[in-house]
């Protein structure tokens, strides 16, 4: 199916998706020079970059050159790096601290630090009208970001979340994951659904992948946060348990949620079955996940 | 051009787009009663419906259906809704009133302000994604309201703006053009421009009288704040004058603020010529938009 586009190791793959996202957003923003501009492209910098790796791996899957991709790999970079930006913001989870660096608020201000969020969430749409694509794969990958990213995705899943904060009782498991695979998952799922869109082929796989991904990721998240240094992590870290939140690991106990984490890769690992040994990259996505410490 | 679609005079144009742009965005929110989702029916309620209606008279002159342009004409609503949550959040204009009622923060709270906003972008370009044009008409509009939106075009004008309540000179005349071409005139130019690009047809006629309508509309503001009352504006008034900011009428004086808005509805109704007679409603806005007590 991939047409022979080599097939990167993990590492070199992360590396590269990073740097065509960020090459992405900055030629979209070049010649601005003013400070919503600036913002945008600090905000847009030093992430994993996991969400543009898996738009060019699952699209490499598919037979895409990652120049055809690299433009809707941008796109969720810059809707990921939007989503921070206002999570950061001093009414929502007021964090001083990001990828290891001040946050867009406290480097700026919080004006600033709507408005680039906002001009990212913009931007992520353009990219992607932008991208060499058939109009009809192009159009797909905007409605499903828009529902990916909004009410009933994403900006759903954060105010469950921040709601949460404020409950007499904390949530049950179900509520979490349904939370989680609002706030965190759907644009996981979405990026690794990305590949089959482009190509116009079945996202079933992917999609089964992405889901299962995206659950570990939280997990592992959950994991970080009791166990994690800031140092390491780039973030605060021990925000949950001070705010009396329920979380994976407050619920289900620490080496239960690692189990849980495991035995969700193992699934996303199984999903990619349809893609052979050519989906060896994707299930080391899968096992960094949960291997991470930031 | 229009294909005998029927010219509504502008009350019951502006009427039935507001409508039928709520109605798309209330469908697109159905069953979703989390606080978020209230707060975005609640923000895109209760607006005078202008830019939706642009919208439905630029399709109709080309042809194009109401029920067709329907959601476009939600999208630009959304779209317009969500500039102004996030505009009256306490670190950007910081207003607790919009359309004669709570705006979105005081109602609410901070962290569902920004959420319901950014949820409303989403949705607006989710809105044109799903419109029954061709999909070449489709990526042309979210690609433009990407550019209208962005840091080029509505952020970068907010962003000039609120850097110039703190800048050690008054704008200059110049300054204050490029900024409002930005924060007001970029939506109303697209929402003229969105007929033709939903028929394929040549936007440059609407381009012209959306840039020379956005520009009177912008110049009709700045007087209202100085002449108008609260409860007709429905929102504060006089808070240019008490920030010291340079505006259209600060700069020119009220008499030749006035003289400049009625010229530039004279050249926006001119920029209508190839529509003929069928280009009497358009013209009718045009003159609504400096006459208006809100």
């Amino acid at each position: 199916m991939s047409g022979g586009l080599t097939r990167l190791p993990l590492a070199d793959g992360l590396t590269r998706a990073r740097s065509l996202a960020e090459a992405e957003i900055r030629a979209a923003l070049a010649h601005n020079e003013t400070p919503v501009a600036e913002a945008m492209r600090y905000a847009a910098t030093g992430g994993k970059g996991l969400r543009a790796f898996l738009v060019l791996e699952s699209a490499r899957l598919h037979g895409i050159e990652p120049q055809i991709a690299a433009p809707v790999a941008g796109a969720i970079e810059a809707l990921h790096a939007y989503s921070l930006v206002h999570d950061d913001l001093p009414c929502m989870d007021d964090d001083a601290l990001r990828r290891g660096q001040p946050t867009v608020h406290i480097k700026w201000d919080e004006a600033t630090a709507v408005l680039a969020g906002d001009a990212l969430q913009s931007l992520a749409f353009g990219l992607i009208a932008a991208a060499e694509c058939p109009p009809e794969a192009r159009i797909g990958l905007v409605q499903s970001l828009s529902d990916a990213a909004g009410v009933a995705g994403m900006v759903g899943g954060q105010a469950a979340d921040i709601a949460a904060e404020s409950a007499a009782t904390p949530l049950t498991l179900p509520e979490i994951e349904a939370l989680q695979a609002g706030k965190t998952g759907a644009l996981i799922t979405w990026s690794a659904m990305a590949g089959p869109r482009i190509a116009g082929a079945d996202p079933a796989p992917l999609r089964h992948y992405g889901e299962a991904l995206g659950r570990a990721f939280q997990i592992a998240d959950d994991i970080l946060d009791v166990e994690g240094s800031e140092q390491a992590v780039g973030k605060a870290v021990g925000k949950d348990a001070a705010a009396g939140k329920a979380t994976f690991v407050s619920l289900l106990g620490l080496e239960p949620a690692r189990t849980c984490a495991a035995a969700l890769v193992e699934e996303a690992c199984e999903a990619l079955a349809p893609y052979g040994r050519d989906g060896e990259t994707l299930r080391d996505a899968a096992r960094f996940v949960i291997a991470r410490r930031s």
